[in-house]
């Protein structure tokens, strides 16, 4: 096997890679490109570099032969496919990128070979690689949520009291607006951008523990170095571990992390977060533009919703998307979860079953996130239709309404009752529960006709919808 | 129906109550009984009660009602089953709970009968309920976390230096020490408990929306009453809302959540993180007890361990018990994170869903915080059978260091091969490695006896793991 | 402790007992009963009855010593809670159980104590429970699936032919049936029956196994007692599994399955699938329930669907509690099938982790399956709201027909683009497909008045739903 | 946008697929290269072909039109990756693909061109695409199951008789056999082929619903067409759908399936029981690996199990990649069934979320049975060292049968308490059990030195385990 090469890698017959074809929601996004193959495999050959350059800073390599190393590490030296296919011997793809990375290195500074992934091991490599490609991959996702916050507030303030049914368990229940519903989704996403930004600022350190966790190996070595003489094990460690994280722009960790998973579960559970914050929004969304309701439509675009079959047809893609991860990410990272008891100083198995749904919760998230800012900076309101929805029950929408307004007078549980029947015979008889009520002798000089008149128009029983809003966007 | 009554309920014939039979985890812990049947019946009059003393501070109920309400709302008034089976005709037991408080109220004290639920939903006396039984059941978790903790650092600090074998897929790596994996659980216990620390501090907020999440219901009769004379909604509204806050101890919310269910998927994925985190601790017990290893053991107790068919075993019962949580809690948590992408201004089954996952995260990572906490006070440790398995391989073990002391002697290639030889020849022979090594010809003149027994004592090769308890504990 | 006693027990003072209080869609159900800690206790007491039976048919224990076993099988002989309790020290209920059983026996019939569990391990007494409990309450579940089947043909045969409009991506696509409709929810239902029911007839085995899987310790008994002298521990094994199938009414096991956990998995799986396929039918109720669809209503009925706040409402919630069914069983059915990799020949935790989501698993898809029942009885459908929704998007609904119409007249990309020009200038301006496209140049001479009215129809383009219907009907 | 060409494509610059890197358990595996962008693409080509030729079949579509489709149906023709980019817009990568097949037809028989994707929907090419996609990948799955089954058959009948310490709980239990343990494996292993292979032979049915299902589309094409005059939508739908069965070799469905995703459910509950069949090998494998253990290891072969840092070792890699598979297949087949309650007659991101994670349960599978074919293929089995650990209790592990010798003539009450406290001595002691219970005065008589010795013979004490064998590898 020879995985180190001068050439760009042309396409290896046989490879059948992922292009996204069955991932709609993320192909063609930053992020997908943050975290694919190549990107993971730089991040990894970051990774050795950035720890040369860390034992050059603390005397125990010399400086030529990290810069060396660093020259060396560029993912187009290697090819991708024949890493990963050597990674089925050893359960990583770092035992044999090491051994390319050391060839690459031997061919152009044969004194510097030596001085490559020194005292490490595989899962130090590998595991600061995948927190590089995490904070790599948490800067486009964290711009689309802000994006997306951006255009929600416009839309929440230009639409602060806009009358529009409140719904629960699926149908008509008091008016709210779209203001509200609008600063309701803002405000999960910005929860969301906030619990990402907190792990990209401090959740993602660098790995560094050697063979088990101990640093034995580097201090090994760093004992034997001229540099590291008449320290004591814990100076060194700790210079090496921060000098590692500075080079990296990685975070310091109390202890090596190699069987303690926390950064890898709490990306997980702040995706999960992220993908089903997004997924209300799609919900909401697809809710108001069914055919029959049509209170919004997503933006149109160039080919955008296009059906094969049917032309009329505009359908809601970036919701569909959005919700298709909202479904898968929660699952992934429920793995991530379930990998955190991981035996020993390092899993025969929950470690490697990291790998690939960690990268898929970053990818899936971030495509929603994209589509969001998508939808939110184009989505069509109509209020007329909301107004129109708001009536189609003939006042129904605000028996409560009613019912508070009655209850002092008749008694709460009466009060309920009257409403309660006449809303039944409004709806079997298609009369508007007003001309039903006016009609009821009981309520002869309880209820005027102009105090039923008021009281029955939703736009007057949005409640505080308005302030919440001002609220929501002040904060 | 009557779901009032004076006497304590007996025993309802042909109910079938669980009773913990099926989850040993938490029977008979503080959390089980802050979570059950009756403690969340408990704490939904709790909220009721906590809503019209709210309104009494906002002058829109009057006191003696508020105290009225108070007095009445005592679970063991009400019968939990015929609330449970009256739960099935409107999809929760709040509707039949406010009907069986009105009339237990309006028992006492009929005037005040009208004021109960006043303006209000189900969900806001659920969902405020939820998270009174979530902040009672946090508080014993927490607690046994600490618990936990304190006994590992006694444990880090006692073991620092003791020498035990690191193993890594599944197998003997480089020595470590049981200091080291002591401190490890620590870190994951301590940051488990930060978490639900947090939570319980700032993230369980009263549910406060009425019907659709505008409080139009209690605007509208704060506006009818005396009290809500002359002041605007946003004023009415931020009072209550601060006044429900403080009658529960529960923090106030940006915006009601009734479709915003951040409180929620927040509980589950930190209480995932929990039960994981105790679950890494259960696994390294339950390789360290194995029969052929030995190093650690269960504390003993009357009857605990027992076997119904072989009287020689003493199982690891609370290792055991621990891990059967970790395994259930993640996917328990992904329904909940499932649940954020709710539809409208209240879900059509995705609230409905997260009750009893809720429940059963809290149990079940709640018992087995306790099992933790019993587990870490007195497990035994075994140093002699730890230093018999780090010498089991004759040498092998340190084969790293041996690799890095020849490393700069021979190449590191050669260095590599060599040992990976030798250590093979060990392992076919069953003689030691500093045999086989000392044999070598390559290595005369390389490696004296003298430097090659001191290479091969484990006890000299844990590298930082010393300093790393030292920093551990200090954090 | 004493777990035997001779009445039934009173409430245990501090026991908070799950009374179906969270989880409306099981509650006083048959299922429920079914599955409780009560029936399950029996469970176990029947596999320790029916084993000392089967013993006995092998002449290795005195027909009178099983006869005075199964007389003390009873459950009201034991406190549940106290075995639950208990079970905590040992992490399985079955151990305390014998101690009490034993007592219970000794106190009656002396002689016979000592034949309690005799050969035997907690593991193969409460695996033979599980199924046992499984077999009960797989009764139900099918009959209210087989009852929700039979309904469905009631409904997809009269609305063989009712026209509505079929959906996708949450937009009108073009006509469908509701006969259709319903005759997929029924096919659902009938396959989820099917698998339950060849789960019951040949998925639920005995466990027979012994302390780890060999049966040693029935044999050791056995060779000891008068019956067994003289046979192979083949034939000794053969009708020892035999007469505890025979008793049981279970299957017979290839293996012991401890640690193989086929039926477990299987019995999640199935259940997963049963509580999915009811919840594509509630999605579709509650899709069509939406006040501005207005399609279907659920049933009425005494008190269902009430609102606590609002008069006009009638909540589908037996869609809702079908739908949180939906939601949570997928998961638990995954923490049945994380347990398969069950290590040894009993797993510490794995086994454990499977008891409580199994009789989630089947309570909550039995409490769906009988709400489906009761939905599929009673579901209001009507038509004339179908029809007028039909009409609402004035034609469009039919694109694809006059697609295929136009095409080979057109051209079939020009054919496209015309409609989706069309639609889209409908939409804007209001008016209806069909004027728009007689009001087009280009159309005239290719579409008369009269085909274009008939083309327009929705009701003349269900294309092969009706024959569709027959043939699922027939199956 | 132009997706058609002439020439196979070279690597878009800017792409980042997926090679494998992160999935060593499947990389290079013919099943990953069966579910691949290429192999997925080229089965939704098939798919358009053979509908093509089932309507010419059928006389609605000219025989060389079929021809010209089914020529220009080759993956090669079309870029992948921009087909991924182009189902950004749409949801789905059909409607981008039906326009380059069109463009490619057109270009090789203008003509035909009309013909491609006649009365058709995206769903029913991609979904027929998907279910051919399975098919393919099934068989190298079954393939490797049925070579790891007829590895285990040898292993079993090998060691039908040696003797090994039987472990539950993590600790010694009493003997078993590695017979008994491989036949076990087996077991499972077969049962997942058979699951597989139903699924293969009855379950992957076509997918031919149109729009929505109704077929309309396909109907309105042939009553247009000279072939379907004179004969009613039944005859000509059932003709359409055997020809399509026909002309794919797949099956043929009761109805239309975009919204009644049982194939797809199906396929994910089989792949996650064989996932974890597959799991519970590893999981024993890698404890009997342990070095403490040291009863089994897996193959060597060329730098398989190769560790970065210690040359000693060999790492139990295929147990690894086996295990890593069986935590992330259930929760992938989780999100399958979550998708079940689609809406609708197709789901707006519950269709679209299925995509990835069937893929997934389908290559992780895949891998992880070539894995177990390799792995079952070249274990290397220690019987000596099972006997070792079989006697490193000195006697313990079989408690069990001391109990059932004495129990008769002690009473097992008192029996059971000897040994309980014999055990303990003995443990403590390092005595072994045999020496402890000479010693004891109460068993003078009861027991001969001889007996005893017997009966401490671990080798003795296998139980049925050898029959269990013989019957197992019968079936």
């Amino acid at each position: 096997m020879s995985t180190t090469r001068s050439e760009p890698a042309g396409p290896v017959p046989g490879v059948q890679p992922d292009a996204g074809l069955l991932s709609p929601v993320r192909v063609g996004t930053e992020v997908e490109a943050a975290v694919g193959d190549t990107a993971w495999l730089q991040a990894m050959l970051d990774a050795e570099a950035a720890l040369a350059r860390a034992q050059a800073r603390c005397g125990t390599v010399p400086a030529a032969a990290a810069a060396a190393i660093t020259a060396a590490a560029r993912a187009e030296y290697f090819d991708v496919r024949e890493l990963a296919l050597a990674a089925r011997r050893t359960a990583n793809p770092v035992v044999a990128l090491v051994a390319a990375l050391t060839r690459r290195v031997g061919t152009e500074a044969p004194q510097a070979a030596e001085y490559v992934h020194r005292g490490s091991t595989s899962q130090d490599v590998f595991d600061t690689g995948a927190m590089l490609v995490a904070a790599r991959a948490l800067r486009p996702i964290v711009a689309d949520l802000r994006a997306t916050a951006a255009s929600l507030t416009e839309l929440a303030a230009a639409h602060r009291d806009t009358a529009m049914a409140g719904r629960t368990l699926a149908l008509h229940a008091v008016p709210t607006t779209f203001g509200l519903k609008a600063a309701g989704w803002r405000q999960l996403v910005l929860e969301a951008a906030a619990r990402l930004q907190r792990i990209a600022d401090e959740g993602l350190p660098v790995s560094l523990g050697g063979a088990a966790g101990t640093l034995a190996g580097y201090l090994q070595y760093a004992g034997q170095a001229a540099g590291g003489a008449g320290r004591g094990p814990h100076e060194v460690v700790d210079d090496l571990v921060e000098a590692f994280a500075a080079e990296t722009g990685l975070a310091r960790p109390v202890l090596p992390w190699h069987a303690l998973r926390t950064p890898v579960t709490d990306l997980g559970a702040a995706l999960a977060y992220t993908a089903g914050a997004l997924g209300k929004m799609a919900a909401d969304v697809q809710v108001l533009a069914r055919t029959e309701i049509g209170e919004v439509a997503e933006p149109a675009g160039a080919g955008r919703g296009v059906s094969s079959a049917m032309p009329h047809k505009r359908n809601p893609v970036l919701a569909t998307l959005m919700r298709s991860a909202a479904v898968q990410v929660p699952a992934l990272s429920c793995v991530l979860a379930q990998c955190l008891p991981a035996e020993d100083e390092r899993s025969a198995g929950l470690w490697h079953a990291e790998w690939q749904p960690l990268r898929e919760c970053l990818r899936l998230t971030g495509g929603a996130a994209h589509a969001a800012a998508e939808l939110a900076a184009g989505l069509s309101v109509h209020p007329r239709r909301m107004r129109d929805n708001l009536d189609a029950t003939g006042g129904q929408i605000v028996s409560e309404r009613l019912s508070a307004y009655l209850a002092p007078r008749l008694g709460r549980a009466a009060a309920g009752e009257v409403l309660s029947r006449a809303s039944e015979q409004a709806r079997r008889s298609g009369r508007g529960l007003g001309d039903v009520l006016a009609a009821l002798p009981g309520l002869q000089g309880v209820l005027s006709r102009e105090e039923l008149a008021e009281l029955l128009d939703p736009g007057r029983y949005t409640g505080a919808a308005g302030p919440l809003v001002d609220r929501a966007l002040r904060g």
